[in-house]
């Protein structure tokens, strides 16, 4: 507990946010993490309680990763640090959306976000159904 | 089989599709939901293969529900449907994102987006650290 941002009298979550969570099987949260400025979609991560406590209370996205069982500071070794903006709980509290200004890519690729480099072949129907409604 | 976008040769995913998926142990990806004509995120749903298919192929966003076990077409029974406009995997193949037109309120609530009622209080750090950098 060296983080100065993280005082003795804050290293769990708000009791009354954590009453509000849906978390899955594994104890956890979706996250998605949007650019403030552009709305762009940057990447989607998973939350436990801690690694969202950490979120809130630092000013920088922290994520639990279920691949590797343990939790990650956006950016701590690739220096592509995410600074939080803004923090929402959907309606059923299973996910949040964090505001962020990313610095340098997102995505591990090198790529700005992680959704840039597939796009999947997909119809696109441009005429509403407005005919006798 | 009676929708007329889901042709006979069709009613299955895309097998090189399939095989970029990364699915959750319940056979799902995670599906985030961006209004294409401002980038606000609407709302969080989970796609199995098939929903994803008929989201690809039918122009409108299909989810699978995790509580209640069954497929959803949103706008379905609320009128609130998205018009599907683009499709994205991201780098890892457990997330796509879906750009759509809503029509309506995405959310249950009746609010725009899922994300609109809740916001959690964050620390922002306003100024990047760059000391000696």
């Amino acid at each position: 507990m060296t983080d100065p941002a993280q005082g003795a009298a804050s290293s769990t979550l708000d009791p009354q946010i954590a009453a509000l969570l849906k978390r899955d099987t594994a104890g956890l949260v979706t996250a998605v993490i949007q650019e403030e400025s552009t709305g762009e979609v940057l990447m989607v991560g998973w939350m436990d309680d801690l690694a969202l406590h950490r979120t809130l209370t630092t000013g920088r996205s922290t994520f639990f990763s279920r691949s590797r069982g343990e939790y990650w500071v956006k950016g701590e070794t690739s220096g592509n640090r995410q600074r939080v903006r803004e923090v929402r709980l959907d309606c059923d509290g299973d996910t949040v959306l964090v505001k962020v200004r990313q610095e340098g890519a997102a995505c591990h690729t090198g790529d700005r976000s992680c959704f840039d480099a597939r796009q999947l072949s997909a119809v696109v129907v441009d005429q509403p159904e407005q005919a006798g409604s």
